[in-house]
């Protein structure tokens, strides 16, 4: 195994500079050799910046560099499959940002290539890298909460669509709005703590609202840029589900945009001895109960970088051959259940993956 | 029509007392002919405290006086339909609490009772009466939500199981547990405002974990009455559902006891023009946007006394012939979806009503 | 047209630094080409703090400049209508601060050069650019107040007159004190959001009391510098007035200085459906009613700095020729209120423009 | 003189109830002989409660009785002229309940029939006996305020209609809405602490909007009863006025209903040494400065029941002939200050008095 493994960053937006390639950098034993993009442009800023790799505009120019060991795909979602594919393929190992791909049928095919070249195919679902994400697995485990019947994730903020008219609110681009982009995280973490359980049931119903007539759509900001009012609006700015599994029941409502202005952003773990509130992205409470007295905790730990903490372990699975907990085998059952949250909302009724 | 109508309380507990009671005698048009209970004791108090009325302690000792017109059914739930049937059948118009019925059995025959006498028989869901709630309704109706897409309806407390192994929680006497003693009030106004559609379809999951155990239940007060260790707990202490109508969906989450301490009691009305959070008993407020600006907005207003609204509808109705909108051919809708809530749980599945 | 305009600034104090060059750098369609200021040493300053421009002591110097396309006028009141006309008739647009002029008298000759000249005439009433008076502007127009009946402005500061014996309190230079100086910004967002409807009549009484005697002035901070004792005190330091247009009546009490210790800086605005209080250079709060319930609504919006968004317009106007509602055309109808008000002061009675 | 004065209550409403009579109760030198109410039932409820008197349906039968001295007219503001001008006539002196009356014309003609027969005639301006008021108004007279240049009466509440469609709001019965029935009081207060100045000069504007639609008019309490929606409604909820006065001026904004949800219920009393906020009915706070310092100044006094103190001078004023700040020579001139108001809103133009 060579010492150092040499990277490539196929994309070079938004994630890639803000997750992927700090963390590529401060870890001792990775260099990004090729900053990708179709503009170029945007790749040779980061060379410029960074003092290191080179620029490329055609990813498909480096797929056959004996030298490259592994790729972290940071594209847009309508790429994600053929790009981690061809990759793979040209025996590369792939962090994928998440959602592995748009649809459940791509993400298969994309297992499918990992599984036949061997090679590593990681989903950048990087909440499972977080701190209090993994406290609380490791309570659930325990056996803490007790036995933990029900989950509910709330992800509702009031204006918050992300680039009107832009590549999140293409669903040919994107594959889907807050469901696919907030919701996987959500649901992910469900998922990773409640021990990744078979889902049963997936009744659900997604809207596509607030965004519809543009020019009227009012907000405060706009993460992911300005809107561009000859775009295309077509995605889910709403989503409510209710889900069964082999585990607890999880019910959700997310929006990017609805007309209650309160953020309610979190996900409620019920067990029959303890229950906890996860504050996403932030800390956790404990609601317990001790000799007749009722118990609120508050936790205090240091919270890595999980970002950091993702490359290092990719790094560290190419190394060591570990299955990490955000491989495309246990991913793509969210992938699926997603596709099920789509599906049951075109038609009206519940999908069972048990009859 | 006389002048003043002769009433009888049939069942002189909490209900009765704090509310219908009250709202009798100060409506001028209505005399307490009757208190009635089982236990002749808290009659005869209340014919003491009030200077009015006769105690009695089998209500069929009245079904044939003809000076009658009138009676509340406050029983626990077990009776309601056996109860209030005799009392339409004695030619007795009829105000029984909510629950309609323990069952959407007993409840359809219910209905078909009052629909071959004639008689009134209207149900407690008193929420119909609230002055916050008819704003709402006529807001609603008037346009200003745009599209009503979802209503999500939150009666989730942190442990507020009531009178532990007592009528309430034995589910033979209660027909439930939160779904049916608190969840129909949230239903209920939820129909009531987005004009009672039908129901399409109804996903649901109910647990009874909590009160399980009862020595081990820790709470801070225990509204109905001290636990009784030798009673039953065999009612839903959580519920989430998840409903699709010709009108809005619907999702709802609901706990009598979770360990989460945050006490989240509202319904949040999601139109594509504007919303409101409604907070059970209290105010609500707007969002919406005008002219680029989104606008949260808080309203003032006079509240009336719901029961005495409800007395008063009551009895005007009897008067007038009226049809009001608790009247039992309107809410049998909602025993109906609380049927398919139980059903739904218990078979895991989600229950159509349109195949 | 070229790409680039070229801009002078004439007159570098308050305004010019904080307001008018900042707006022009940040424009990509202008330059600054000169600074002028009779103070040279201003001038060179700012050609030294933003590497650009040329420092010029006499405006007169540039202008023949054909090069230069615009100036903003930034001087004291006195040389408003000098300098606009001089460079109005050289074929510069300009963009000449609040308040147009000392008199009316004045005003009218700026208007009357510009008509001749053709050459675009702005006045600094900037509120005009502002987001929040825009959108109450936008409500009304929408019919949301209903009838709008009356406009109370209130600019009441405790103690706060600038530069006491200077520039601003010097009739001569300034034309006048709180009145013209932030009355004309109340009057203007006044006239603006009712459609600048024709005055019919104004009576008023201006007083100059608290800075008379100078050295007994008490107050906490001197906004335009520290007291000139051996300087003019002779404008008016609080101004009350009742006006009745074709539209909404208005009245205001306005002060520099006042022995009442509140700021009451808003304007109301009263319909017979709804109103709004808009506090002067922050937020607003929209009172209405809906279905019997008053509604009192709080509006989150992106403020533009209303400067930039001023000079962006200015510029825009030179290029494609569309007419501002800052334009001195529309401006001249305050400027005539301004004159009558502090007229009937001297006057003691009313003017009337109708008979 | 006798040692008991006799008195006759007409008019048995509210403020006979909470303020005359039990003035006179406490009073040593007074003895209530009548209660009169053209219904009776009113006046008989009095006698049987205060165990006095005699309860009277026609004031005219006791017109006669010699041993009767005085008379409260608490009666609806519409026969306050013509009852007062009989009791006058009939050698018996009145305190009658502000208004004065409906018109100046009528209440002329009560001062001068007070003038031919020599008896008594005080108009209910009851704020000059409030120690407040009259702390002011000394504060004034002794120069600590410096030269008293403008004062600005504030009374603007949000949705405070009373008993509307009732005798409030039938201006053939009140003689005008908010301007009569609340202006008054504030213009009194204004009048009485600045030594009642002759006026010059009159603007106004006066309003009917929001209770015109009386079914729409939304409002959180209502008092003096009621809606009566068969009633009328064709007086001012909305007044603003600018006087000029030989000494002050004067400017007024007041609503008893306007689409704003603050309460500004003050009167600014501005002096060139220092001012005051008098909140009505309550405190007030001094604005001054000392030795450079800004001084903000609150007292504390006890407050005396200005209706016992204003019946008391009343007794005395009987016995003593001692002429009282609130005699109809005085209140007059505010009689005529009002009409001029309500004439210059209907004109559209200001009122001299001066021409």
């Amino acid at each position: 195994m060579k010492e150092t493994l040499k990277i490539a960053i196929i994309g070079c937006g938004g994630i890639a500079k803000a997750a992927h390639i700090p963390a590529y950098l401060k870890s001792p034993g990775a260099e990004i050799k090729y900053f990708c993009d179709f503009n170029l442009a945007l790749a040779e800023e980061l060379v410029k910046e960074h003092g290191c790799g080179t620029a490329v505009q055609n990813y498909k120019d480096i797929l056959d560099d004996p030298d490259l060991d592994a790729v972290s795909v940071c594209t847009p979602n309508h790429v994600h499959a053929s790009v981690s594919i061809e990759f793979l393929k040209a025996g590369k190992h792939v962090l994928c940002e998440k959602p592995a791909a748009r649809t459940y049928e791509e993400a298969l095919e994309m297992q499918k290539v990992a599984q036949e070249t061997g090679k590593i195919l990681l989903i950048g679902v990087v909440n499972r890298f977080n701190t209090a994400v993994n406290i609380i697995k490791n309570m659930i485990e325990d056996g803490e909460l007790g036995e933990l019947y029900h989950i509910y994730a709330s992800f509702r903020a009031h204006r918050s669509i992300p680039g009107l008219g832009g590549a999140f609110t293409t669903r040919a681009i994107s594959g889907g709005g807050v469901m696919i982009d907030w919701g996987i995280h959500y649901l992910d973490i469900v998922m990773y703590c409640s021990g990744d359980p078979k889902p049963k049931t997936v009744t659900a119903q997604a809207y596509s609202k607030l965004g519809r007539d543009m020019k009227e759509y009012a907000y405060m900001n706009m993460w992911a840029g300005p809107p561009k009012f000859e775009g295309t609006y077509d995605v889910d700015d709403f989503v409510t589900a209710l889900i069964r599994t082999e585990g607890p029941t999880i019910s959700m409502n997310g929006s990017w945009a609805q007309n209650i202005g309160e953020e309610e952003m979190y996900i409620d773990f019920l067990g029959d001895k303890a229950g906890i509130r996860l504050n996403y992205g932030g800390d956790f409470k404990l609601f317990g109960a001790k000799n007749g007295a009722l118990m609120e905790s508050t936790p205090k730990f240091n919270k890595q970088d999980q970002f950091q903490s993702e490359i290092d372990a990719f790094l560290n699975s190419i190394r060591t051959g570990e299955k990490l907990p955000s491989h495309i085998d246990t991913v793509i059952v969210s992938a699926k259940m997603i596709q099920a949250i789509y599906d049951s909302s075109e038609q009206g009724k519940e999908i069972s993956f048990t009859s």
